[in-house]
C-alpha cells in the first residue's frame, strides 16, 4: 500500500528537523566561525561588519546538511578587485589552519571546512536597499526579508521538507552545475504559497514564463516582468524589483520539477526526498554496455581550472558546442553529460543513435525547372559518389559524407582544441590533448571517485524519482 | 575539340533519315499488313475501316526505327466490351501466323512482329470529331493533323531529330515504364516551335505547369488550363481541348528533359542521341558493390501479368508503396527503380543510406510544462529502453525500433502480401513468395537477360547523357 502525503512528510519532517542538540553544535561552530573572520577583520583595522547569513541566520537549514554562510561588507570606496583580493585574504588567514578551497558564484568567495561543517565566507558592500554594487549585497536584505516573514507566518519546517524534496530530485542549487533552486529561492515559494503542499500544488502547473511576485512589484505587469527577465521561471525579488530570484534555473530543471511534484502529488513517496542508492559494480555496468543499444562516446579532458564554478561553466559551454557539432554531421544524440573531479580530470558523455553513419548521404538540389539545376549538374556530375537523379522533380545526389563516423570526426576537430567550434577558449589546450572513448572503453574511467555512478545514472539516462527500469537487456523486438 | 551543333545535327540526321530503299521496304510490309488486315475484316462482314496511322502515315519515322499503326474504326453502335473482343479478335486471327502479344494503353491492343517490324493493331470507334468514345479515337484525327501542317511547313527531319533526341534521353514513350513524350507529342512541339532548336531552345526554360497551346484553343486562360489538367506539362490537344497531349509526362521525366537540353544546347555531343553502350560484367558489377557506400535492397516477384502496361503500373504502385513504408520506418532511401521482363520476373531495387538503423531512437515528448507530461512518463517510464529524460524543456525517451533492418522490415511486412500497405491488389501473391536479395546477393539476378544493364545503370544512379563518374572506388574521405 502506498503511503499517504501525511506519512511521507511526518517521516521526512523526522529526519530534516535539526535537535536540540544538533543546533547547540552548529550555534556553537558558527560563534567559533565568526570569531576567527572577526578577529581577522580587527588584525586589519579596516571598517568591515561580519554578518551571520544564509539557512542558520534563518533557521531553514537542514538537520545533517548546513552550510555556514559569513558574509563580510566592506565599505563602498573598496574596488570590486581590491574587494575580492581582501574578503578573500582576510577568509584565507582567518581559516589557515582548515581545509579550504577558493569558489565563484558571480564573484570569488571562500569554502573552508570546520569541525565536519562547511563554511562560506563571501565578501560583499554595505550598500543602501537597491544600491547594490555587487551581487552578493542583497544577501543580508535577503536574510532580514525571510527572517521578518518567519515571524509572522510559521512554515519554518515546510521550507526543511521543501529544500529536501528540491535535493531529492536533483534540483538544489543554484550554480551552473545543478541550474536548480537557491535556498532562498526555496524560502520565497514557501512563504509565497505558504506551505509544501500548496506549493508543490502551485508547481505542478507552471509554465514555462511563468511569473512569481511575491511582494506584487509587477502588478498587473506580469508580460513586462517576462520581456526583461526572458526565463523559463521569474521569481521577483521582493528586495530587489530588477533581480529574478530564479534566474539560474533551467528549463529542463523546471521541467523536471514539475513533472517530479505531478507524480509526487498523485502518488507520493519517500524516494522523492531519499532516491535510493544507486547499486553499482564494473560488472553491471560492463553488461550494461553489452545490451544498450545505442553507443556511448567519451571525452576525458585534464582541466586543472582551480575555481570549480568556472570549470563548470566551461565544461557546459564545451559539451555544448561538441554536441552542436556532432548535430551538425548527422549523428543523433541521445543524451550529453559532464563529469568532473573538479581538479583533474572532467569527462563529457554523449549517448548517440549511431556512431557510424551511411558513407553516403542523400544531397537534395534544386527543383528542376530552375536556374540552379545547370550548376549542380555540373558539380556534381563529378564530385557526387552515386546520382545525380530527378526525385518528384528535384534533382538529388549521393554525396560522400566528410565524417561517417564520430570519432574521427571529434579526434579531426579536437585536434587544434576546437578552436573553430565555439568551445571555452580556457579548454583549447585540454581538448587538443583529450582523450576519446568509445563505448565500454567509458568503464576505464570507472576508477575515478564518483563516476562509476555518474555513469551509471547517464546509462539509466532518468531522472532517479522515476521507477528504474524493469530490465536493462533487450526485450520485445522484433528486428 | 567539341563538334558544334551544324555538326552533331548533321550526323543524326544522316543516321534518322530513312532512305529510299528503306522507305520502300516499309512501305511493302504496310500494304501486307494492312491487306492482312482488311482481308480478315471482311471475313466478318462488319462495318469497320481499316487505316494505317501513327508515324509511318505520317512520314515521321526514324530510320531502323519503325512501328506500323493499324487502327480499326469499328462504328458506334458497338459496345466498349465489344471493340476489344472484336478488335482483338480480327487483329489475332489476322496475323495468326506471326509472334504477337495483347497489349494496353488506355484500352487493349495487339502487337504483332512481321518481317521483323513490330505493328500495332488498335481498335477504337469511327467518330465525328470531339464526339470521342475511346481514347485511341482522336488517333485518325491526330493523324489528320499533322499531316495537314506538314504539307505547309517542312519541318519532317527535326522531328526524327527531336525524336532521337528523345529516346537518347530516356525520355521517348507516353507508357508509364517510361511516362515520357510520345511521338505525336514530338511532332506537336516542333511544329510549334518550328524547328528542332528552337524547340530546345523552349524547353531548357521550361517550368513545372508549362502551357503550350498550338492552336490557342485556351488563350488569356492558361491558368484554367493549369487548374483542368494539373499536369507538370500541359500540350493542348489541337484536335480536342479537353486534352492535355503530356498528361503521361511525369515531373521527373520533365525534368530530366529540361536538364538534358540546356546541358546540349551549352555543349553539343552526339552522346545525348546515341549514348555509348554500356561496358557491364560480373566482375565490374561485383566491384562496384565493394566500394559502393551504400545499401541495396532487391525484391523479386514472378508476376505473371498477361499484359505489359499493367504489370508495369502495378509495379510502379508496388514500388513506391514500399518506398513510402521504408521511409516510414527511418530508412533513407536514395533511389527506387523497376525491372521487368514483363513475363515471369520482376525486380523492385531500392538504394539506401543504410540498411541498419540504431536500435534505439530518440523520441521526442511533450514540453514540459504540457498536460501531456504525465501520460508520458507513465508509458515511457515503463516502455522506454532508455530515459526518459528532458533536453531544452522537452521530455525525451530512448524507444526500441520495431524494425532496425530494412529486410526484417520488410520480410515482416510482405509475409502477408503487404495488404496494409497500399501495394498493387494484383500483386498480393507475387509479394507474399518474393524473394528479399541484400547487397551483392543482387548480383544473383543478372542471368536474366537485361539485368546487368539496369544494374550497372542503377548503381551508375545517374542520366547517361551526363558524363560518367571518373572512378567507383571510394576516394578523398577523412572519415
Amino acid at each position: 500500500m502506498n503511503p499517504t502525503l501525511r506519512q511521507v512528510l511526518d517521516e521526512v519532517l523526522e529526519r530534516v528537523v535539526p535537535s536540540q542538540q544538533e543546533r547547540e553544535r552548529v550555534r556553537a561552530v558558527t560563534e567559533l566561525v565568526r570569531t576567527l573572520v572577526v578577529d581577522e577583520v580587527d588584525r586589519t583595522s579596516m571598517d568591515v561588519a561580519v554578518e551571520v547569513g544564509g539557512s542558520v541566520a534563518k533557521d531553514t537549514w537542514l538537520s545533517g546538511d548546513v552550510d555556514i554562510d559569513i558574509f563580510l561588507l566592506f565599505p563602498k570606496g573598496v574596488s570590486r578587485k581590491e574587494l575580492g583580493e581582501l574578503g578573500l585574504g582576510i577568509a584565507k588567514r582567518a581559516f589557515s589552519g582548515y581545509r579550504q578551497r577558493e569558489r565563484y558564484a558571480e564573484h570569488p568567495y571562500l569554502e573552508a571546512w570546520v569541525k565536519g561543517i562547511r563554511v562560506n565566507i563571501v565578501p560583499c558592500y554595505k550598500t543602501g536597499r537597491g544600491h547594490w554594487l555587487s551581487a552578493a549585497d542583497r544577501s543580508p536584505y535577503h536574510t532580514q526579508y525571510v527572517v521578518e516573514k518567519l515571524k509572522v507566518k510559521q512554515p519554518t519546517d515546510d521550507i526543511r521538507v521543501f529544500k529536501k524534496f528540491a535535493k531529492g530530485i536533483g534540483a538544489y542549487g543554484a550554480e551552473i552545475r545543478v541550474q536548480g533552486l537557491s535556498g532562498y529561492l526555496c524560502e520565497l515559494l514557501i512563504l509565497h504559497y505558504g506551505s509544501f503542499q500548496k506549493t508543490l500544488n502551485a508547481i505542478s502547473s507552471w509554465q514555462f514564463g511563468e511569473v512569481i511576485d511575491p511582494e506584487r512589484l509587477y502588478q498587473g505587469r506580469a508580460e513586462e516582468a517576462r520581456r526583461l527577465f526572458s526565463s523559463p521561471l521569474i521569481v521577483i525579488d521582493p528586495v530587489d524589483q530588477k533581480r529574478n530570484v530564479a534566474a539560474a534555473v533551467s528549463r529542463d530543471r523546471m521541467a523536471e520539477l514539475i513533472a517530479a511534484t505531478r507524480l509526487f502529488l498523485e502518488s507520493p513517496s519517500r524516494s522523492f526526498f531519499y532516491p535510493e542508492d544507486l547499486e553499482v559494480s564494473q560488472d553491471l555496468l560492463r553488461r550494461m554496455f553489452s545490451s544498450l543499444g545505442y553507443d556511448v562516446i567519451a571525452i576525458e579532458i585534464r582541466a586543472g581550472e582551480e575555481v570549480p564554478d568556472i570549470l563548470w561553466g566551461e565544461l557546459l559551454k564545451t559539451k555544448n558546442a561538441l554536441r552542436r557539432l556532432l548535430e551538425a554531421n548527422d549523428f543523433v544524440v541521445l543524451r550529453s553529460d559532464i563529469w568532473s573531479d573538479e581538479a583533474e580530470s572532467s569527462v563529457m558523455v554523449f549517448g548517440l543513435e549511431t556512431r557510424t553513419l551511411s558513407k553516403i548521404k542523400r544531397h537534395l538540389g534544386p527543383p528542376g525547372d530552375t536556374d540552379g539545376v545547370t550548376p549542380f549538374l555540373e558539380k556534381h556530375a563529378i564530385e557526387a559518389a552515386t546520382g545525380p537523379w530527378v526525385e518528384e522533380g528535384r534533382w538529388v545526389a549521393g554525396v560522400r559524407r566528410r565524417y561517417a563516423s564520430a570519432e574521427s570526426l571529434l579526434k579531426d576537430k579536437l585536434s587544434d582544441g576546437g578552436r573553430d567550434l565555439g568551445v571555452s577558449k580556457g579548454l583549447f589546450e585540454a581538448l587538443a590533448s583529450s582523450r576519446l572513448l568509445v563505448g565500454p572503453e567509458v568503464l576505464s574511467l570507472c576508477a575515478k571517485e564518483g563516476f562509476p555512478q555518474f555513469l551509471m545514472r547517464f546509462l539509466e539516462g532518468r531522472p532517479r524519482w522515476l521507477p528504474p527500469h524493469q530490465s536493462s537487456s533487450p526485450s520485445g523486438s522484433s528486428s
